[in-house]
């Protein structure tokens, strides 16, 4: 321990400004919601890792790189293949299979993070859950490959002996909606606080690949037969209503345009229609996932589930990879995305409901202080949600609340998520989140521009109150 | 006094770096320039405070709470419902008319407000106009009503004793094209430097409702019978000459968008009768406000008006809140804004016309350093506004410097203007502005990129001299 | 020298923040990036300035002013006519020529340059070029003009001893496609390391004035018949291997927009035709460009030849000053720029073709982080061009640092380049890049994301090794 103090690769300090004063503020803040349960209300684990009790990470390439989609995307940039990151081929082709081998090549290239938020959360990672206070490199990487293969085996390492340690307080999956969410039931009855997310992209979404065999297992799940607009909908309302059993309170929504449009009842049963007969167009899915947002705004004023608007990745971007290996490879490449008119027939029909509220999630910075603060600022439905994907970062985070806190406060916020299927690195991205948001709050009380009382409070806020209220997490959980 | 120093709410180094050498920098620019008179070019104070030299501001709730958008649009945000703040609704249903209670819910939600420019500006003005020097909250709001109650019943605390006190050496207000500025007139008899501002926007924009209404008083106005084209831009220029002689310098005008684009003379006239048959079209509109704008041009060319552009806002977007409480409740919104296109039309007719000035005010932060710096930094016509509305605020000011200033220097701004119709606020407002300059200025002086004696010529040009001379005028006022 | 060390008007600690500790490591990376040669692969000097051993600058007000279209711009914003400024007319129209009057007329507007890279180009070129520790002004003007005449007359200021004293690895000039390219076969013979570029512009973009004369000259430079779009590709085909003799490693191509998009065989001969027959409307211009920039990605992908787009100019925005002054006077403007939509054609052909390197260029800071960053983040071909123009500043380069790193990291970053005519600027240019990427690096030291043995690799990289290897400068060259 002293050791390690002595040589910090990460220091004690860091996120913070250099300033003494500044520095000094942003430590009695943090050291204040440091510590604070986790809230993790939007995320990516796969259930599988909590279910089974004896369930491991596997080898440290399996638990740092194989997965990761920024890790793929920067090696790829740089040209390093991902077959030989053992990234799997659709066709069955070849690639790497010797874990040490790939763990090695992503240490001769951790160069390429240098400044970058993996680079960051890595690092983090294995000191703060490992115990390996070095610098990762070419020279180091066999040795720490192998350190992390033993306390990968042991018990303590498992996902869930980690979930325990990070203190997590309510971690919440994403679901397709044909999910039976076996696997939470048995996750929850272990006394663990998971809950599902419903999200229904698969079969709303007409263009998705698979669209009408999704439809058939929503038949499946739901015990309606889908046959039509009308008992599409009754299906989804049960399925909601099976996610609520299961303890969720949130549905999580993705579409590459803000669009939202109520189409007529005509018009949605014949675009449906074509969909069921594999006739619908490109325009026809774009129009009816508008309406559906609409509709989905309804169904959680009624049952009170909040509904997440992650808008503005253009998926699956580069043709070649996706052919090759799939989704998610870190070829989803956001564009220009607008608000405020977009999404006006939907507010004009719910956005003063009371009932509702709706998260919102943006790649486009350029939209915080011109659309999003504003929006969130006046209706009262409307919360913004944290800096999303690419923006989960130091200069990200800070951008963010620059560019909101002086137009919408921090109460139409809806504090972190860790968005994350990396399980290990939740806990580092929470503190890299508190650490900035209490360094943002401290430059605010230097400044003279709020008391250190109030920082305190907004501190809390942000690390943790926010983000169980927005979520509506009520009472204790575990 | 004593007292009051020991336990300041505000501290005297606000909005100033905390790095030492920075922060003396900044209050050796600050202190030159703090009390200079102030410029107020653009605003919205009512003329009838001004007009009775017996008006008063009223309770408490309508001087900070009831007029202010700015809090009724975070209260609303956060459930609290505007009837219960006394907002008149349209039908005449109850509100809440408790003063005392409407003060104490708006203390009970000032927390909302925390990082926020409306919470700065309340408790500078709470402290430097009526000398409280506390955090208002929820136990001591009653209290501070009590004193707000008494002290503003007190002449000293009359709109005409603060605009003496607060040292404005002019306040120009927005009147529009039909208005007789008689109050004007009784204002500037009793020897205070108020000036109208000529915006026609409500004959203008064909889709005002009561546009016929509006048209039918032009010409009551004018004495020009309003019956064409050709006799409405009779009629305007009766009424800027009208506008001239009570001391306006300046018109301004405000679009959803930048479009400019010229009409033939068939077309505009068409258009201009469809629409006084009742039959214009939105696109008739958008069009007929984009040739005007040129013709707005041309007239200014001519008669020395400043010509003002307010761009981007779609106003009234949430229209439950618009049919219920109308106009000015925090429901306008931004929206993206291009303007190197837009504007191009009006520019090839009178972009380089050196008689003619222009000052542009954006909603969107993303066209500062992409298209308006580039603009104004050529065009002999154009000047930039200060940062306007959602971005009147400490990190919008500093954006606003970071992005125009390299491009465009600083002889291409307007200064800056307070856009206000609190008027209470005005000289927190421009106090802020002086902070965050001087402080900008700083960070350039210790990083050498500036050194001080520019640094001071600079600030005293930020502060008082540009809105001076971009606004033309000249001479003593009061 | 003592007292030019007691008057210093640069200080040694430019571009560096005060706080000491950030300061201290920022004057650490610095001083080992600052004497690194120059590495210059993208810019617009004239190569006659270094073919002819006994050229010269010209006068001083040749070297600074007339030639230089951000102190045009800026001048004539605020309303000082070019003819009063040298510049000559394109109906011959008397112009200033007392070239001692226009350099006085430049001194006495200097602080229109306060704040502004121009500002700090110009005084640091006087400082450390021609030794005037003075500030630049009405008074001095005069004997700053003396003494620039007169050292400009020494054959130690001619252009190539200043190449020489520049220390310049590796200069790259413009040229258009049909140039022969004679002068840089001097150049190099006389062991100057200058490089031609690729530009064919003039004969690709089918609405350029005069393409048909062009297209006549691609015919004769090439000695290949231009008559069809077949041809036309040969002859490019050839003019690139010419260049490439002359040791060009890049091409640079510039649109008002990103659009890319292949055209059937049929209709770009059908529109090459068209133009031809000088009846290309602007739609086939804009077409055929979309179409050209996918097969000279092809080419490059062929030829090795570095790729760079410069995209979203609007060039001669101004027709009065373009009619009257003709390119190049400072009234090119920036508007926004979409990539993710409109390079995805070009991508989907030949963005994981590891021969080919495309280097991106905006004008629109807000695509940094939500289109740049990513795209080249994940795409092999890409790389991001400095900050470009306007943004060629501190504040510019901070914004891009801050906007991309996070995402793209530093190694899909093409390094800098000072895009410059001015000659004299060019080691200004470097030297605050390369203070600014220090300083830059220095806050990412001392907030503890990165350690100072990264920040000094990054710190070299982001001087020298960047560029070089991104424009495939192998070997020594001089």
């Amino acid at each position: 321990m002293a050791s390690q103090q002595k040589n910090p690769v990460l220091s004690p300090y860091r996120c913070f400004d250099p300033e003494p004063s500044q520095r000094e503020v942003a430590l009695q803040l943090y050291s204040q919601v440091r510590d604070l349960p986790l809230i993790c209300p939007h995320g990516h684990v796969d259930p599988r890792l909590l279910a089974d009790p004896e369930a491991r990470f596997g080898s440290p390439a399996e638990l740092f790189v194989i997965p990761d989609h920024y890790i793929l995307r920067m090696l790829y940039s740089q040209g390093v293949p991902m077959e030989s990151l053992g990234v799997p081929t659709k066709d069955g082709t070849a690639v790497e299979t010797d874990h040490r081998k790939i763990w090695q090549r992503f240490a001769d290239h951790f160069y390429l993070f240098r400044g970058t938020p993996t680079g960051l959360w890595v690092q983090d990672e294995l000191q703060s859950i490992f115990g390996i206070h070095q610098k990762l490199g070419q020279e180091n990487a066999g040795a720490i490959y192998d350190r992390l293969v033993e306390q990968l085996s042991l018990p303590e390492y498992s996902p869930r002996a980690l979930f325990r340690r990070f203190n997590i307080e309510v971690l919440c999956t994403t679901d397709a909606a044909t999910d039976p969410l076996n696997l939470h039931r048995t996750i929850q009855q272990d006394g663990f606080p998971v809950r599902p997310t419903f999200r229904p992209d698969a079969v709303v979404n007409l263009d998705t690949e698979g669209w009408t065999w999704n439809i058939q297992r929503l038949s499946d799940a739901s015990g309606i037969e889908v046959v039509d607009e009308r008992t599409f909908l009754e299906a989804l309302r049960q399925r909601r209503q099976h996610f609520k059993t299961l303890g969720a309170t949130a549905t999580d929504h993705a579409a590459p345009t803000a669009h939202t449009g109520r189409l007529g009842e005509n018009e949605r049963g014949s675009i449906f229609n074509r969909a069921l007969r594999g006739q619908a167009s490109a325009e026809d899915a774009r129009r009816f996932t508008g309406h559906m947002l609409i509709e989905f705004a309804h169904m959680s004023a009624e049952d009170g589930l909040v509904m997440q608007l992650h808008i503005g990745s253009e998926r699956n971007h580069n043709p070649q990879v996706f052919q090759r290996f799939g989704r998610d490879m870190g070829a989803d490449l956001p564009r220009a995305t607008e608000w405020t008119r977009n999404l006006r027939p939907l507010l004009d029909e719910v956005g003063n409901d009371s009932r509702l509220s709706v998260v919102l999630f943006t790649l486009d910075e350029s939209t915080y202080s011109r659309e999003l603060a504003p929006l969130a600022g006046h209706y009262p439905v409307l919360r913004l949600g944290p800096p999303w994907w690419f923006f989960d970062s130091v200069k990200g985070m800070e951008c963010y609340l620059d560019q909101v806190v002086e137009t919408a406060g921090i109460h139409n916020l809806a504090g972190f998520n860790d968005d994350t299927r990396a399980f290990a690195s939740i806990p580092v991205r929470h503190d890299v989140w508190r650490r900035v948001s209490c360094n943002w709050l401290a430059a605010q009380v230097v400044r003279g521009l709020i008391d250190f009382e109030d920082a305190r409070e907004m501190a809390a806020q942000l690390a943790y109150g926010l983000a169980k209220t927005t979520y509506r997490f009520t009472g204790g959980e575990a």
